[in-house]
């Protein structure tokens, strides 16, 4: 039985080549809606409520302009950096993104692969329809083929079963994951979407999932098992004792959490607004990073997620305090267009795109990318 | 014969069903234009002029960014607070609207049928289209049968014989309503829309109505009897002496206005420019409210009307100093989409957006509701 | 033959009844294309370049917020006003428009007996397509007719040869009109409109008229007559020698022009941008006006034209400093559509929405309409 | 076989004559896209990425206020100014732009003929689809006949090996260039544009040109032959040591940068962002001028280019600090659309504009175009 995309035409599955006319990191955007089934789509695109949040996190980027500095001498030029002592080849990750099988066969086990061969970090999901263990496995297996790697870090999210959620943390650790990222910010989120045939969280077969209610009266989330279960900062506590490894805490927005989540032992922190999909009318990361730099000091990598898509989205968010990014959807428009060689074409293409911009701003390493690269218009003007 | 609505189709009578893709409040707006007639539509759904005001009461919502403070305790969360000694579930309330009617034959009666259901206050229009006896009826039917209900207040516009605005003011003490609206900011606007066979003002029937006079010379407004019977301060000072009942002044947008009403006995105002329907360029009542939050002070009770579709929505009013929101058109969508049904099920969807907002938000209480919750971007640029 | 309007139809006569469906004075603009031949449109219509001077007059206004003051006294409310010490009924003249007959067989006589019957003063154009003496016969039958009336000025472009010049005035004067308006700031425009048949400069029939290269090589506009022809101060000191009319200057936007305009003995300014059709990207009246204000101070006239088309914006030029406002394409729009009653209706409606307008912002008198009117977010702003 | 444009119609040949609905410069772009093939079309009107830079180009211009103040004396007005010791008609000089063969079969040939008759400056491309010797005998042979000319400059694209850089260098001297502008910011941009054939950059014949690696993996820019050639401030002192032409540093954007051109011996500076073409997302060249004028002070002459369209915005940038504009795509988009004499048309519409526009706000020369014909809205607030 054929499936349907947005456009109302046939699905069609991914390339076995990358398309021509790609030319951008960005252009897998407009291939992939051929290549994902209708309600998927939504569900991938779509930002809460009126999609404020989405149309911001863009502008937030859009709005700030470069300063073009040539002439620069690039030939010791690179991106390598390091995060949480471990080396990257560029300050990128992909971002951790739940059921990759809605779009792809191989679903995260194409895409680690992309990720190892393009040298580029990748934070697993809890929700991943793969077993962390199977994306490990794969992940190893491409390290060794190609003599090359990049880390691995696991996304978790807390279970309303504390012993569930230990599970997880020593399953993650047992796979050789060198990280662990709390998301504190989705737990509460409604979402509509069912998951079609052949797509589990299969990380989470065996334990209980949540559920909201749908009855007109009575207690909706105030008052319910939901409300109490949702992620406090005693969690962070416990679960700080849980493990020794760096503990990243994803969804931060504001100064004063940030210093608090670090002072109770977060080893790093994602300046996110989970890509505009939990709350309508938030904060973009990009607008809140150089107030949450400033709180936490330049000792606690910032990482930040929602809205990259460009080169230049990089250096913008480096200039104002990040010492890496991640991308989310843009792994799964890849991926849906040409598998595994479409999310390494994609990670070809942004490392390009930050190549160039790099080199048109005169900055031959990422500690270069500084607030300088940046036109402050209130210092030009007459 | 058939009557056609917006989009030159027949009308659709009600759903009995919510329909299966309003996941949204503000879902409602694009299923009820198909069930209302096509000039019923534009007369509710137009504002002044150019629609300046009606697109700028969204704009100052929109406009206002929130800071996400997640991981605070929700054990204990509610939304109930007090209004004029009244207890609320949450705070929000249905605006005056009048001859609800025109998009569904049991008008008031399926609406407060539907907000005593959902515990939430109802404001009944001088302009219903039932008796304000036959809806106080229905909601003590509806309270009784329920084991629930909420407060039911009057809205009252001046008739140009006072003793008629007495009748009307008597009549809602012995209906049982609990508080008294008056409205101060529509009784001179021009209308053109001619109500159709079965819907009337029925509170009025055997009163007088007001006219415009149409030639193309003579005295248009000033220097005719409209002028001298719009309301002033004089009659702010007669209805306060006529009964015990709170009053609410309803359409103050000036903080000196909001001091001078209370002044003269006012207990509680409704900041708003009544939905962008009296005049167009005007500000809205959520840029003004700061102000009139300080002028009045803490102790004066504050709603604010006009341009709420969003559980987001009420929490930007109530961190800007506003006590509790009402809602007017959204109640007409849902009404002519799926009766009190539809009406019962957009109560439950504001307070489910209202509930996530808080939980994202870190606000476990109203009272918690502040103006950290809205990022102020002086604060955090570096 | 058929004419073409700008949407490919053919050209329709003008109603002889007002359409039922004008609500609005500015209504008036959709019905108008039906009515004009395309070409005669394009040059009503369109603005210099890019419009942007046109699309940013019109924002001027709509940026600007009012700030409602029900509850006033309103029965002894009223529009009166004087200008140059000629009583006006409201603060309202029709704006000098060329060639009337280009949208209406009877152009300016049907504009001026619509003036007239709606006691609304008149500028005459020099371009007009009547003679000045046929206009002001019209207006003085109709004044006659009615028993009542307003003013009609006379408005002139400066002719290469100053006895031409001279023979305007003099034939204004005699014809009774009351001022004279000098516009200074379209001399030197190009326009490639050709007049079509039977439309004529009436006034200037045996005069020579200007013309502009059309070779690619050689001197445009420096070094030919025409800039040697250009209005100057010079030509200021001459007029105002010529007669004992009082002098309008048309075109100012400079406080510093203003302030040499009046001590050059200019008894009244309108500070306008031509309607957006001279230069383009140039400021709207509206935003330079309280400046000009401040430098000649409250006891010479000056009035607004170029983008009014609602009521409240004659509050908003009203509350930064004009003591009048002047209305351009909108009679244009009105006489096309529905001739004389047109026009007449025009100005009923422009004068009910600012009745509206007053009456809601608590102003009972044009003296009343002060800064207080607007919002100041400055001092709203916690 | 039939070539086919943007808009999916065969390519039209050039016109013979000037379409009579070209009244303004800009009009020539909805014209051109009919007489390009549609692979080039895209070429040419492309910005990098998502355009940002293209728009706010443009952007920059048009939110620019101009402050008209007629009733000047104009009587010697003229448009004449010097740049580098070297008369020019007006300030207005034709960009380098690369393969005009693409939109016109006499390409360079026509562009410099019409320059030559219309007495405007031509920057020729080292990327001419003609050699710069036979653009230059086209030029000579134009001065002779017409009896007069305008100056011409050669542009420079560094090569991989400095003898060929210096080959081109004594090739312009020899050709009778009176100046060699360095254009530093495109040297690393990546393009996937074919040359269709019998285009070819004409000057390079017999020298290697650079590629990028199209390779996943492995080093792409930083690492590889082309991050070591990038053009460095030690290729300005060499270059500068080349040639006694006097040189202008073209794809400057910040002041520091600024200085230091000239510092080493820049005569000039060309502030640009190569039209947005080369990294998006960067400032534009009309808001970093005045950082860069003031920087450099008055003796330094600055000219700008990048989205320069009206006659206005020639007064824009001079009011800014530039003594003179360039202009790029609209060469090509005249020249595709009726070859020579488009490109005539178009620098007289340019001049007409620019002299209409000096008019209207009163400067009889270029030097009187100061920052007092922008309009500074903090002075006029009230």
């Amino acid at each position: 039985m054929a499936a349907f995309n947005a456009l109302g035409a046939a699905v069609r599955p991914a390339h076995a080549q990358i398309p021509p006319d790609i030319a951008h990191a960005a252009d897998y955007e407009r291939h992939a809606i051929h290549h994902v089934e209708a309600q998927a789509w939504q569900h991938i695109q779509g930002g809460s409520d009126q999609g404020l949040t989405l149309a911001h996190n863009r502008a937030a980027f859009d709005q700030l302009r470069l300063l073009p500095q040539p002439l620069a001498q690039l030939q010791q030029a690179h991106t390598r950096c390091t995060l949480l002592g471990q080396p990257l080849h560029c300050p990128l990750l992909l971002a951790p993104v739940a059921y990759q099988q809605l779009v792809h066969p191989a679903g995260e086990l194409a895409t680690i692969q992309a990720a190892m061969a393009l040298q580029t970090g990748m934070v697993v999901s809890t929700l991943s329809s793969h077993t962390l263990e199977a994306i490990a496995a794969t992940a190893d297996q491409a390290t060794q083929e190609l003599g090359q790697g990049a880390p691995r870090w696991f996304q978790l999210y807390l279970q309303p079963d504390r012993q569930h959620s230990l599970q997880l943390v020593r399953r993650a650790e047992a796979a050789g994951y060198t990280a662990l990222v709390w998301t504190v910010d989705a737990s509460i989120k409604r979402s509509g979407f069912p998951l079609p045939p052949g797509v589990e969280a299969a990380n989470l077969r065996g334990m209980p999932s949540t559920q909201h209610t749908s009855a007109l009266q009575g207690p909706i989330l105030f008052g319910t098992p939901l409300a109490r279960q949702a992620p406090t900062w005693d969690d962070l506590r416990w679960l700080r004792d849980q493990t020794r490894l760096p503990l990243v805490v994803k969804g931060i927005l504001s100064a004063a959490q940030a210093q608090q989540a670090v002072a109770l032992g977060a080893d790093a922190l994602i300046v996110s607004n989970h890509g505009g999909r939990v709350l309508d009318g938030v904060v973009s990361p990009l607008e809140v990073l150089p107030a949450i730099a400033q709180a936490v000091g330049p000792t606690v990598p910032l990482l930040l997620d929602s809205g990259v898509r460009h080169g230049t989205d990089v250096v913008k968010a480096l200039a104002l305090g990040a010492h890496a990014v991640l991308i989310g959807r843009p792994q799964l428009h890849a991926l849906a267009t040409a598998g595994m060689l479409g999310v390494a074409h994609l990670l070809h293409l942004l490392r390009a795109e930050l190549e160039l911009a790099m080199a048109q701003l005169g900055c031959a390493s990422v500690e270069a990318i500084t607030p300088q690269v940046l036109w402050q218009p209130a210092a030009s003007k007459q």
